[in-house]
C-alpha cells in the first residue's frame, strides 16, 4: 500500500425531504449566489425546495450553467458575483452545475480571467459552496474536483478547487431524470470506479472489495431501476454509490489511472457527447488495449464482479470485457464509435492533441498520443 | 434508506515514516500535552520519533493512560493540563490512550469533575486533539466516541465528544504487538462491521458490500498475519480496515445494534477482561440468542462472506454462527465463558445491571436484562 494522506471535510445530507435543510446548513453570510442548469427543476420542484428553504435570505440566482460547463458562461457569473460581493454559493443541479460552481467559487476570489485557473490546474483560496444534487454521476458533490470546457478552442481540462462545505441529496429528485441521464450516470459511476480499480493488483485488498462493492450494487441495481426509476432504496442506493465512487473511499493507497476519462474528455470536447456516454465507449477499448498490462486485475474483476472462474486465462479476460462492453449495452449505452458517427479524423485529431500535451496519461503513464490511437481504433 | 448525516472531519496520515509528518500537522498552539499509555513504546522506537517530530514545540507528557482507561488516572490528567494551560493534545497509543484523551480534551475545557460528561454520554466543547495510532482495534482515531470506565464502581461506558483533527497511521508501528493484542484488534474490528451489518437485511446494498468487504479482507489476512506479523502490507490492510470499520463510512442509511458491545463492557467492568476478547465471546451467543430476528441477515452473510450456499435454512444459519466462532478461535482466543471462568453469578449480576439502567439495546431494542441473560447463558 502507498502512502497516502485522506481529508473529506464535506457534510453529506441525505434522504427524503432533506432540501429543507439548507436553512441551518449555510453559515451566518450576506449574500449567497444560486447557480443552476436548465429549467427542468422548476418542473419537478426542486427549485420551490430551494427557494423555501432560503427564505429570508439574500440571494440572486445564475440560470444557465451547460451539460459540459464553459469558461463562457460562467465568466458571466463570476462578473455577477463580485458585483454582487458573494460570500456563499449553493450549486443545484448535476455535476455539470456543481463542476461550475467550484470555478465560480474560485474565480470569485481570482484577480483575473478565471481560464488561467483551469490552465494552472487548480486554486484553492475559493469562496465557500454548498450544493443540492439533482443527478447522480460525476460524484462532484463530495470531491474537489470539476472539469471546465472552453467552447472557443474546444478545449476541455480537470481542475482541482476545495470541497463543498456540505452537499445535499435527495433520492426523490431524481425520479423525474430522462433514462438516459441515469444511463450516463450508472456509466460514469462505473468507470469513476474503474479508473480507481482496475490497476495492479494486490495494493490493498480492502480498496478493491471496497471498489467491487460498489461495481457489485451498480450491476444488481442497473436492469431494476431500468423498470422502476422511481424506486426510493433503488435509487438512494445509486444516488450514494455515484458519491462514494469518487469522494476519496475507494482510493486510499492505490495507484489510479484517467486514461479513459482524458480519451473521453476529448470526445465530449470535440462532439459535445454526453460523459458518461463517452466512457461506455472508451473503457471497453481500454481494457481490449492495455488488457496485457491489465492481465491480473481484470482476471480478479471477472471472477469477483461477474463470477467468471472457468476457462483459460486469455478466455477469463475476454469474457470480462465482453461482460463489461455488455452492462452498458444493457444500459441502452452505445459502445461503439461508429454508432455515433465518430470515424478516423477524430481519432487522428486527439491523437494530434495527445502528442502536442506532451505527457502520458494512466496508471502506467504510457498512454500518449499512440497508444490514445490504438484504444480509439479498438473502440470502431 | 433512512435519512442521514454523515461528516468525518478527521485527516488520516498513513504510511512508513508518517510520525514526522506531526510537525507539521499540529497547528501553531502554545501547548501540547502528549498522552501515553505504558512504556511499549519506548522500546519499538515510536516515543524517539514522536519527540524527534515535536522538537522545538512546548510540550507536556502523561503517562499512564490503561487498558479501559478510567476516570481516576483522566482526572489526574485533567488537573496537569489546566495548570499548564494546554491547547492541544497528541494521543500516542491505541484506542485506550485515544478514548482516554477523548475526555481529558473535553475535561480541559469543562469546569467540573470530568465523570459528569460521562455519565451525560457526550460534550462537544472540547480542545483540539490529533493520534498517532499504534495498535489497530477501536477505530477512535477516526471517529468520536470513547469508552470510558470507572474504578471505584466498576461502571464502563460510551462517551462522545470531537473528532481528532488528524490521526498518523504507521503500520510499521504495529510490528512489535503482542500476538494476544492483534488477535483482539481483528476480533474487535470484526464485531464492529457486525455492530452495524447484522441488522435488517435490505436497507443498502452499498452499505452491506462495503460492510462484508472488511469482513472479506479480515478473513483473509488474519491466517496470514499470524504467520507473517512484520508483513508491512498485511498489517496496512488491518490498519485500515480497523479504521474503516468504525468511522461512519459502512452505517450511512442503516440501522445498528451494538448490544454484543454493551453486554461485553460489562464483563471488562466486571473481570477486566480485554475489550476484543470480550466480543470473541459474547457475538457468537447474541447471534445464537437472536437468529430468529436476525435470520435473514445471517443468511446472506453466510453466503457472502463464507460461501455458505448449501443446505436448509437453519443449517446454514448453524453453518455460519459456527465459522464466526472458528473464526475467533482460529485467531487464538476464547470465545466460552467457562475458559475465562466467568459463570452464574457474573451473568447474574450483568442481568441486574440491564434491569436497573432500564433501558434495552440492540436494533430491535430488545436486549433487557432477561435478553443479556439469555445471551450470556448461550456463551457458556
Amino acid at each position: 500500500m502507498n502512502n497516502f494522506t485522506f481529508h473529506n471535510p464535506t457534510r453529506l445530507i441525505f434522504g427524503k425531504g432533506m432540501i429543507e435543510k439548507l436553512t441551518t446548513a449555510i453559515p451566518a453570510v450576506h449574500h449567497i449566489m444560486v447557480t443552476f442548469g436548465g429549467g427542468s427543476i422548476k418542473k419537478n420542484g426542486v427549485y420551490d425546495q430551494v427557494i423555501r428553504a432560503l427564505k429570508g435570505r439574500d440571494i440572486v440566482e445564475f440560470w444557465g450553467i451547460e451539460p459540459n460547463p464553459t469558461i463562457e458562461t460562467l465568466r458571466k457569473a463570476i462578473e455577477l458575483g463580485k458585483g454582487k460581493q458573494i460570500d456563499f454559493l449553493v450549486a443545484v443541479g448535476g455535476g455539470s452545475v456543481i463542476d461550475g460552481t467550484k470555478l465560480i467559487s474560485a474565480g470569485l476570489n481570482y484577480n483575473g480571467d478565471a481560464w488561467d485557473l483551469v490552465k494552472k490546474g487548480s486554486y484553492y483560496d475559493c469562496i465557500p459552496m454548498g450544493t443540492v444534487l439533482t443527478l447522480p454521476a460525476t460524484g462532484s458533490e463530495m470531491n474537489n474536483g470539476a472539469v471546465i470546457s472552453c467552447k472557443e478552442t474546444q478545449e476541455k481540462y480537470p481542475f482541482y478547487s476545495d470541497y463543498p462545505v456540505f452537499s445535499i441529496l435527495d433520492p426523490e429528485t431524481t425520479f423525474s431524470l430522462p433514462s438516459f441521464q441515469i444511463a450516463c450516470g450508472i456509466a460514469d459511476t462505473f468507470v469513476h470506479v474503474m479508473e480507481q480499480y482496475m490497476t495492479t493488483t494486490g495494493q490493498s485488498r480492502l480498496m478493491d472489495r471496497w471498489a467491487e462493492g460498489i461495481l457489485d450494487t451498480l450491476v444488481e441495481i442497473a436492469p431494476q431501476i431500468k423498470n422502476d426509476p422511481k424506486n426510493y432504496n433503488l435509487m438512494a442506493d445509486f444516488m450514494l454509490s455515484a458519491t462514494m465512487g469518487l469522494n476519496g473511499f475507494i482510493s486510499m493507497g492505490v495507484s489510479q489511472d484517467w486514461a479513459t476519462h482524458m480519451i473521453g474528455h476529448e470526445l465530449t470536447a470535440l462532439h459535445g457527447l454526453t460523459h458518461g456516454a463517452t466512457l461506455a465507449i472508451v473503457f471497453p477499448g481500454t481494457l481490449r488495449t492495455l488488457r496485457d498490462q491489465k492481465k491480473d486485475k481484470i482476471l480478479q474483476y471477472g471472477e469477483r464482479v461477474w463470477g467468471i472462474n472457468y476457462g483459460s486465462a486469455n478466455e477469463r479476460i475476454d469474457k470480462a470485457i465482453e461482460k463489461t462492453e455488455q452492462f452498458f449495452r444493457s444500459l441502452g449505452l452505445q459502445t461503439r464509435l461508429s454508432e455515433v458517427n465518430i470515424g478516423d479524423e477524430t481519432i487522428t485529431e486527439i491523437e494530434h492533441r495527445f502528442n502536442k500535451r506532451g505527457v502520458a496519461f494512466g496508471e502506467c503513464q504510457n498512454v500518449d498520443g499512440k497508444t490514445a490511437r490504438a484504444i480509439l481504433e479498438n473502440c470502431k
